[in-house]
């Protein structure tokens, strides 16, 4: 018979997929002896069988519910719904992974009109026992009855009358209020209850916990739920656990408080305990970040006792589950109670950095280090910050608004907007935004997504946005107080300057300084090791980024190559880890200088013998762009594509310019040929293509004018000739893009090899190069065996093949993507994350019929996915040689290549 | 040791692949007792051999060649060379495939100043011997030694000097020229030889037949041979022989003569001797097609003897081969000589009526006559033809401009051109031309193939125009002597009329009249009798096409369905043997009458609310659409294909149109919408795509907009009810577009049988319907296990899976198809012909993996290669259900199904 529920002593911590997240951290500290408020568990399992069942329970809960209760009131020696020695519990969700406020939380049931009397009578203290009643009426009035505001501009009903009473009981604060005023406040939260609603607040305790455990598992499936967990990729079928928990009250007076923490620094990574204290108050005041809390340090001062049970509790923890733990507690006049544990969330880049620090205290192995952080997280090392010298130079300026707390590193600016749906619209249509609130809630995450960066006037380190923020790896500053919000007139009132939406400004996420204007940003601190312009030693970043990334280099199998296109890429590159570029795109240098001017000649050229005479012209400089990089790379392999654009993307387009504009270019191109206007024109309209990603593009071009191949291939190969002259270290390899055809693979390899054998016995030198294509077409994938026959090496252009594989334009999603996504018929888009199912099949068979053909063919991919972790993993798997990506994005794919061999290991390890 | 010349007798009929079509005729006849003047042949081996050698020979060859020249001598009791007693050969080229005039042929190869002399001596005519002589070195100092004409213009030189001479002698036709003149033409063609090329004229004989022999294996090269081959997909590889023949004279006086025929009418089909001969002429003088010959009836007057010969000849050869043959002799001296026999090229038409006639004659068996006729020439039976009425008019009214001799049934219209660059070039513009010309050549193919039709002057019904006509299906007229051609003026006087390039003109290939204009045509005689406007006993074609269709019906497998949108269209194809409608494109519904209006409604919309309104409109007439698709379609399957064009494809297009009927479009629909300019021009925008191809259309618009859909599947399954209801049988099937994942099959699977089924059970009927999918992305290919699902069938939309598996929009291969398909990447343009490497390769797979999950699973091709004879082949290979056409292909797929079961089946016997 499945069991439905635990008590805490009877789970694990390895139980998170049947107790959840909370209910096995609670379990496990029960075990390791640490002091919890006694309660039990209702398991995932229920959920799943609530929403399978028509939204009802098994038959047995029941009963297991009254037993577990019945044993915590033997432990307790207290009676749930006992009008003298009452039990209060509190009701919380609590899912496999952590989904911070997204779900529903109930705290001091098995209040009622006689139980608040026994409460106040045997804590001696009435006022305390109607303050938690009314919390607790407005807590189930909102969750479970559903009392809540109508629209966004609505204010909360309880919010409402609770500001009413506090005005006419000329109460400034909730803590001015006296029990007489807290009575009324419960009287009148009913009244409305019943108004509003037509519903009685309900007296039985047993009803009210049936009600909780209700609107728990019903908040699964609310919206925020359901968009949390899209976001983070969490399947629905998961489930959340119900968790019911002795009540502990943090709000019975100055020997009273509560706060959550984490054992290190969320946002830096730092190695110290980190966390916020209220005193007096429960543990909701706090993670909602309605209120600033006080630092953690500052308990020491008010609670000393407590204060070193938690240092002790915070070792205990760390050195138990071996990774940094995010806690709450609650002080309960001076005895600390542990209501919480579950692995932190950080921001990635504290993640590499707690990761790197964990090694060197001997708590976790140098491959859990690789493994552990995100591997996108390593892009937080070469994001940019703020130029120091502009920022000096805009606090001198009085540029400097205010402070707060500093929650996600980096630097952020974007013009100001005030609520989540317009931090959306406007990234859609190509802004910058910075989301300012006085705080966030789970209804704000999309537009959080949306931003630069999140700035809040209220809530700590711990707050919902701080959470938020730090998963997203965004830049965000918290309870920054001297922000005046006002939601109605879309503005602010910040030291007496007036921000309105759509100002620009930035924040600094070190430093939690919030500046006026778009503050120029400059380079990472690992990027200015590497420019030479900041010591290595006094950079603890750069250090921690070198150890991680060279410890992950020891673990992958699969190269790392870059997409470069110019000698200073290619340089940053190879200090960034490349091991060749995979992909130079020779149509990028076509647009350098006054090179288009001859591209358009050649353009408008009738003849084969125009053609030529333009590209003679073309010829030494694309021949020293190819020295260029070649030196830059040191003997790594240089893979470079041929022309691959069609050609009318070199001319003025009717469709991209407005009519005035466009006839401006086509008039001045028209001078520059001396030609007329109509030549330029006919041209264009002859070039004009109905799909021009299915048209005239790639080898198709070579295929109707050889010359512009030939052109190419003798600037590849000489300037290759003219390093290996100078006795430097070569590699070049030519890449036919756009081939579907052996024969197109025959034509370009024969040419290549014509040309290039010719060029190499005229200089007479030593030169190995490869001849291959990129296989970006389903054809390619399908005759990839016979292609094999003229090709050296594959390189997946898996943008391209993405959208011919599922015919979709990457130009044209915006009407359906989102609906995609939304109705889950893509898991993610397939041009962020490769599309294993579709797309990977077709690379699969690819690999294995080349592979077929030629044993020891080089197989790499130059798509933009090659720098993106579940892709590289991907990449790994199907046994490619190398991944391509642009050079910021190296050290990610160094550390994902890293962990998908780690794990591959751990995999065949548990086979 | 390979053997690389065999003399006639040593060969056979059956070695059409070593001797070519020629030299194994030749073989053949000279088996079956046929006077057939000795010769022998050299392999096609050799021509392999010489391209694969740098062009040189075997060592081996010179022995055998000296061996065969020497037992021919013994037979002919004459020497190669001999002054006294010369032997002549021809010598020709002969290929597998009959390549008619597109290679060299040199005749009296032999003659040089002293054996011209033994020649007059022996003939006891000088004027025969020096006219012969003549020839010869005309013939081959063209072939062999190269001297032509250098540009268009220019006039062949020899025709030059044949001109002056025949002036200075006032001779007006080379008959009249004398012994003497004929002496001086070789000394004056010797000269020019000597002149222009630095060359003596070779009097060794040996030399001259090994020139001839390099001459003619040269010539498999050259650009016209390349040419055809490409036109007709002859493999290079086949290479041609060569045949050294002894030479037998149809021009030494009036009891000799030259011809050639058919054994039937190769235009028509009709059971008659056809050919045409020319008294006192060598043979090439007929095929060049210089001079009109006299109809072979005639030669039953002239030469009595010889044409009961030839009859019986005639009866020999069908009887023996079982096929037309297309034949050529020489009378000399009342000697009857056959030089060639093969199976004639004959009009499509022809091929199919003559199959027919050949059954019921016993000649061939029904499968024969089954398999034999091109099933592409199933159309010819449907291409409109004249109507009657306006051709009489026409003629009435004057316009009758001349007859010649019909060498191509049907009825055409066009522009005149004068040559066949134009022809190519105005096809290219888009215009309809008729290429009128004095004669063809082999270099007017291309042109040929981009007209309407052919008209000559000169040249009988084996010309090169009749020839060539007749295998591609052209309407021809050949030999309209009327015709008085300027090629310089560009333009021609016919019977006092002037006819300038570019003017309209028709000609009817039935009855050989050229008449000025246009004339309207009518549905063909086929059609006719379905139509009702014809008896089906008077007309012979149609009881031989039904004939033909209904063998056809017994052997095939594959069904044949029909692409079909209106109930006119549906019931045409049924009559045409249509067993479904395979694919109903309900966009085109959309353009129909006023529903354009609603449609814009719809895509104006800027709510759900909205666009269901303007649906609501729609859905009435949709559903009259479908009852009347139901009804002419009396149960067979109806598969409905949901919306699939993207939407911006409603409103006028920025590209499409020029500026200024552009806004006057949009004026007019805003007006017609009661909305501003701006709000049509803003959604224009906002739909605009960068490569609608791959856009959002097909079911992503239903994703997005799934009240189109609902719209869509309740119209189809209310009116299949209501059909129902009246007790009629019904099956509609419901096909989703572009459907590339799991998902999305699933989302609108389940969406129709919801709707459905709950219309059904209101209706209260019996429906059976199916809910399936087009098969037009790769991935859907790579994920058809899955798709198999919840899909009940698919249909492969191969035009588009075309398109996104070799990555080419076919609206855009403008620039590089003609390339492609010239440079052998494609063996053929894969929108025509089923790419099987490729995009039957995904088919396959996709075949494969929808039947491991779904073993019922209907699969049947909707793109417009299910009315292609080779790719109708392909989907009976992998195991469709059926191919679905549009109606006036149905007869071209009946007939390539049958053919393809009935090789399928022969193939497996084979094994």
């Amino acid at each position: 018979m499945t069991k439905y529920v635990y008590e805490f002593h009877e789970g694990n911590g390895k139980m998170r997929e049947l107790l959840g997240g909370k209910g096995a951290g609670l379990a496990e500290m029960t075990n390791l002896g640490i002091s919890v408020p006694p309660g039990f568990t209702l398991t995932t399992d229920i959920c799943t069988y609530y929403y399978e069942h028509g939204q009802s329970y098994p038959a047995e809960l029941e009963t297991e519910v009254k037993a577990a209760l019945a044993e915590v009131e033997r432990v307790m020696g207290r009676k749930f719904g006992d009008p003298n020695n009452p039990l209060l519990f509190s009701v919380r969700s609590g899912a496999r992974a952590s989904m911070p406020g997204m779900m529903d939380t109930i705290l001091n049931l098995g209040l009622n009109d006689k139980t608040v009397e026994g409460l106040a009578q045997i804590t001696g203290n009435p006022r305390f026992a109607w303050d938690s009643y009314r919390r607790f009426v407005t807590m189930y009035g909102d969750v479970v009855l559903g009392l809540k505001p109508t629209s966004k501009t609505e204010e909360d009903p309880f919010e409402v009358i609770l500001e009413r009473v506090k005005q006419e009981a000329g109460a400034p604060f909730d803590t001015d209020l006296s029990t007489q005023d807290l009575q009324r406040l419960v009287k009148l939260y009913k009244d409305e209850i019943k108004q509003k609603l037509g519903l009685d607040f309900p007296e039985d305790v047993h009803q009210q916990l049936w009600g909780a455990i209700g609107a728990v598992f019903g908040s699964w499936m609310n919206d925020r739920a359901i968009a949390y967990r899209k976001l983070y990729e969490i399947p629905a079928s998961w489930g959340t656990a119900c968790n019911v928990q002795t009540m502990v009250f943090g709000n019975r007076g100055e020997t009273s408080g509560t706060g959550v923490g984490f054992t290190r620094d969320p946002a830096l990574g730092t190695n110290q305990m980190y966390g916020e204290f209220l005193m007096n108050a429960q543990g909701e005041d706090v993670v909602a970040g309605i209120r600033t809390p006080r630092p953690i340090s500052e308990l020491a001062i008010a609670m000393p006792d407590s204060y070193k049970q938690l240092v002790e509790i915070r070792d205990k923890l760390e050195s138990h589950f071996r990774d940094m733990q995010d806690f709450e507690f609650t002080i309960e006049e001076d005895k600390l109670w542990m209501l919480q544990t579950r692995t932190g969330k950080r921001h990635p880049f504290a993640a590499a950095r707690m990761a790197v620090d964990m090694e060197a205290e001997g708590l976790i192995s140098e491959k859990e280090a690789v493994l552990r952080p995100e591997a996108d997280g390593m892009a937080a090392f070469l994001a940019p910050i703020f130029d120091s010298k502009a920022k000096a130079q805009a606090i001198k300026d009085g540029n400097l608004l205010a402070e707060g707390l500093p929650a996600g590193p980096g630097g952020a600016f974007g013009r100001v907007v005030f609520n989540a749906t317009d931090a959306e619209a406007w990234k859609a249509r190509g802004e910058k935004v910075l989301l300012i609130r006085k705080f966030t809630s789970p209804e704000d995450i999309r537009g959080m997504d949306a931003a630069q960066g999140i700035l809040t006037a209220q809530g700590g380190m711990t707050s919902h946005a701080a959470l938020v923020a730090r998963q997203m790896g965004k830049v965000c500053i918290v309870g920054c107080a001297a922000l005046n919000i006002d939601y109605e007139k879309a503005e602010m009132v910040v030291n007496n300057h007036i921000i309105k939406e759509g100002d620009w400004l930035s924040i600094d996420g070190f430093t939690a300084e919030v500046i006026l204007g778009q503050l120029p940003t400059t380079p990472s601190e690992v990027l200015q090791v590497f420019a030479g312009q900041r010591k290595a030693e006094d950079s603890k970043t750069y250090q921690q980024f070198i150890k991680l990334i060279t410890w992950a280099d020891k673990y992958r199998r699969l190269e790392v190559w870059t997409n470069a296109d110019t000698p200073k890429q290619a340089e940053q590159a190879v200090q960034l880890g490349a091991q060749g570029i995979g992909l130079c795109r020779t149509e990028h240098m076509f647009f350098e200088g006054d090179r288009i001017h001859y591209v358009r000649r050649m353009i408008l050229s009738d003849t084969k013998e125009e053609r030529e005479e333009a590209l003679a012209f073309l010829f030494p400089m694309q021949k020293q762009d190819f020295i260029g990089l070649y030196k830059a790379m040191k003997g790594f392999p240089v893979t470079i594509r041929l022309l691959d654009p069609p050609l009318h993307e070199f001319l003025p387009s009717r469709e991209a310019l407005k009519p005035e504009a466009f006839k401006e270019k086509v008039s001045q191109i028209a001078k520059e040929l001396g030609v007329t206007e109509e030549v330029i024109e006919e041209r264009i309209e002859a070039l004009h293509e109905s799909n021009p990603m299915l048209g005239h593009r790639g080898c198709r071009l070579g295929v109707t004018f050889p010359e512009i191949s030939q052109m190419q291939i003798r600037a590849i190969i000489e300037a290759a000739c003219e390093v290996a002259k100078e006795g430097l270290p070569v590699q070049p390899d030519i890449m036919i893009p756009v081939v579907g055809t052996v024969q197109e693979m025959k034509y370009f390899a024969e040419m290549s090899r014509r040309i290039a054998d010719e060029i190499i016995a005229r200089y007479g030198v030593e030169l190995h190069y490869l001849v291959g294509t990129m296989i970006e077409l389903p054809r390619a994938c399908v005759v990839a065996d016979k292609i094999a026959q003229y090709a050296e090496f594959f390189s997946f252009g898996t943008n391209d093949l993405t959208q011919t594989a599922c015919g979709i334009s990457r130009d044209d999603t915006k009407g359906f993507m989102a609906a995609y996504v939304e109705k889950e018929i893509f898991a993610s888009d397939p041009f962020q994350k490769l599309d294993r199912e579709g797309v990977g099949e077709l690379m699969k068979m690819a690999v294995s019929k080349g592979k077929a053909t030629r044993p020891d063919l080089q197989i790499g991919i130059c798509g933009e996915h090659g720098g993106e972790p579940t892709s590289v993993e991907f990449c790994h798997t199907i046994g490619l040689d190398y991944v391509s990506c642009s050079p910021l994005r190296l050290p990610v794919a160094r550390l994902a290549a890293a962990q998908a061999a780690l794990k591959e290991a751990l995999g065949e390890k548990e086979k």
